[in-house]
């Protein structure tokens, strides 16, 4: 079974308060994201903080995702790690747009067994793509 | 409430494939680390695979841990996500060790807001540490 895997770390900025806190709908999207990079869940488990922002992870028959938020600061950190050729990057913009983040910081980089990071072309272990961009400016609308 | 975290990405190569297929072991190996770290354990799941391997994600008040192991490759790759000021090389090494890795390969990032990426004048933000080291070699034995 080969090894190599894309895991993409993103930051989101510029977030509502009120959606980073909103564990329920954060879970929706999570699980949403896991469904539009072609992923199979298995488990996951999501937690609140006193007085506010959400942890949660899902594990995936190819891998995880993970989120965690901080919504006094808009800011919510994700990564989204997948093997057996799935693109993490679906994921990462249902979240986004999810979120409603004004803009956002992305790096992606490969994992594996290092003869397998060798033979792909595309990105190499050492590369790490930082990109930022502006997320769809969506009304802010009070969470359900 | 601080965002800047650390992102300790590492890859475990040439463990061998009885501890790599260990969940009740992997599980063990995984709370330590994430009390060796300093961490809170609030949540865990984990996730056996036919016919091997592993996947989990501990949930802690400072962020996370995961693993994910390809048994017949030798390999685990395992990120320690800790805010709050905690340092997660003691847990990678406890992992590294637990799990007789005979090398690995490091890359620490870190994550949280611009500002206070800048204001960190140790591991700027575009730095990615790649450090291949030699764990202890240890005798491989069977798991209990």
């Amino acid at each position: 079974m080969k090894t190599l895997a894309r895991h993409l770390i993103a930051e989101l900025y510029g977030c509502p308060s009120d959606r980073l806190n909103d564990l329920s709908a954060i879970r929706s999207l999570m699980l949403e994201s896991a469904e539009l990079v072609g992923a199979t869940v298995l488990r996951h488990a999501f937690h609140p903080f006193e007085p506010d922002g959400v942890s949660g992870v899902v594990v995936i028959a190819e891998s995880h995702l993970s989120i965690h938020t901080w919504p006094g600061r808009g800011y919510a950190a994700i990564d989204i790690f997948t093997c057996g050729g799935l693109d993490p990057r679906p994921g990462c913009e249902h979240l986004a747009t999810g979120l409603n983040a004004r803009s956002s910081r992305l790096q992606e980089i490969l994992r594996g067994l290092p003869e397998e990071l060798s033979e792909h072309d595309l990105l190499l272990p050492k590369d790490v793509q930082v990109i930022t961009s502006m997320a769809p400016a969506l009304p802010v609308t009070a969470s359900s």
